[in-house]
């Protein structure tokens, strides 16, 4: 890494965003920018040029996937609770790199089939492919914050998924899939205004919920199951980190640079030549 | 549409590059800017103008697949030979587009499990959902192409296909799919050019298969059987589109309007509130 990719930065974004031993949920500044000592104007110009670095750094990625069957892949799974920016950090981080390699998949309320089958289920079928970077907006972690929070299933039931989770993400980084995971926190207050903007302009219409107001209600114990998540499954094969997200910009930056550490970390090369380079120069010059 | 949306073109792009009766596909002019005046300083000016535009036309497809049960969706079909530029097309088109709104899929050779399907289901698997823009680099119709140039299979099990993917075709189109066909193609020589290019840069080895030479052999076949696949499945519901692809700057901003073009058509609208607005602002103020 260039001593340019820590520009702004005091301490490297995927350390001051790390979860601890001693991570609280409820002190958490969600107006913070952990590690970072740059004005906006500085994080958003540094998005851009960041995110050009990822957009090249996934290509190799994409690149390895097709001409290797060695599986390398990289799955970023945001959870956080409405309005927390989860959207806005697929359309203006993923948004830079190169759609053929990025699988993204969604998880709202499970559909009646989904309801079916283990709640397992659906996440292994979204998996990403070889080579390529999945996104999850929610994940299988609903299945331990508002499952519990609303008694959907019993503890008895939701009590031994931490454990489940933690096998299954150890499985899927022995397979070669390196997991980043990250817990977007926003503010009660800084939920209410976006909430009202919504409200406020017809064009948001569409991304506001009555649920969403109800579901405020519920705070505290959103908070409560959140810190049980970090306390319980960030392991060391798969880390939580946790993200301030009042500020979008922040937010944006932070987990752009936890996409490049975890893509620099795999040391990708370009894929070697499978033919002898100088015969098809002859081939091709004959055709 | 605004008249600045028209800066550059002589004839709107749609109609510059849609395949009518008498298109030959033997004298097409591959490095042709067909419809558009400027240069391509202005070319890639527009494209990048015109695809801030195809970003906000998309939010709001993307909008009402959320908030409505309507089905409406978009699905662009890439056909082209190796090197006329499938991929680039994706990252640079739609790689304006919001990742959320997009469900890309290629289609190579086929696989062990979708050779003993129907040639139309791992298509079916494929389409876009409700909202969302479908992209399909290869498609079904790589089965009146590779297929029938290497017979694949035998004359009268292609032959039949042409009508089946024009009813399958029909079929979409009423069900709410817009479909944006584009044959792309690249001269003889420029796909030279690019192949050597491949072989003389080691981040570019992963590009190339030696494959790629063989099938320059059978250029002459290609082409009639691309022009047999412009002459039999073109229909009203869902024509071609010939993208002359030597210049990439030109294919990508011919195919950006075309995109936009499908998008204005469906003259869409800010999905309205399923809420009383007073009562939610007076619920979230409360909350």
């Amino acid at each position: 890494m260039s001593n340019k990719s820590h520009e702004g930065w005091s301490v490297p974004a995927v350390d001051a965003v790390r979860v601890t031993p001693s991570t609280r949920v409820a002190d958490l500044d969600r107006n913070g920018t952990p590690g970072f000592d740059g004005d906006k104007a500085l994080g958003e110009r540094l998005l851009e040029e960041r995110g050009a670095h990822l957009s090249a750094l996934q290509e190799k990625l994409y690149a390895n996937g097709r001409a290797t069957d060695e599986n390398r892949s990289v799955l970023l799974i945001l959870q956080g609770m409405d309005t927390a920016g989860k959207g806005g950090m697929v359309r203006n981080v993923i948004g830079h790199m190169d759609p053929q390699g990025v699988d993204h998949a969604a998880f709202g309320v499970p559909t009646e089939e989904e309801k079916r089958h283990h709640y397992l289920w659906r996440i292994r079928k979204a998996l990403p492919r070889n080579g390529q970077v999945g996104v999850f907006d929610r994940s299988h972690y609903e299945d331990v914050l508002v499952v519990r929070v609303h008694n959907l299933v019993p503890p008895e039931q939701w009590e031994p998924r931490y454990d489940e989770i933690n096998h299954f993400e150890k499985e899927l980084v022995e397979s070669g899939t390196t997991l980043i995971k990250v817990a977007m926190f926003v503010s009660l207050d800084e939920q209410k205004k976006r909430l009202a903007e919504r409200l406020d302009r017809p064009d948001k219409y569409w991304k506001y919920n009555p649920g969403d107001v109800t579901e405020r209600g519920y705070w505290p114990q959103y908070q409560q199951a959140y810190q049980d998540m970090l306390d319980r499954t960030s392991t060391e094969h798969a880390p939580w980190h946790v993200v301030p997200c009042d500020r979008k910009w922040y937010s944006r930056l932070a987990v752009t640079e936890l996409l490049i550490d975890a893509l620099e970390r795999l040391d990708l090369h370009w894929p070697p030549a499978d033919f002898d380079v100088e015969v098809e120069k002859a081939r091709l010059a004959a055709s």
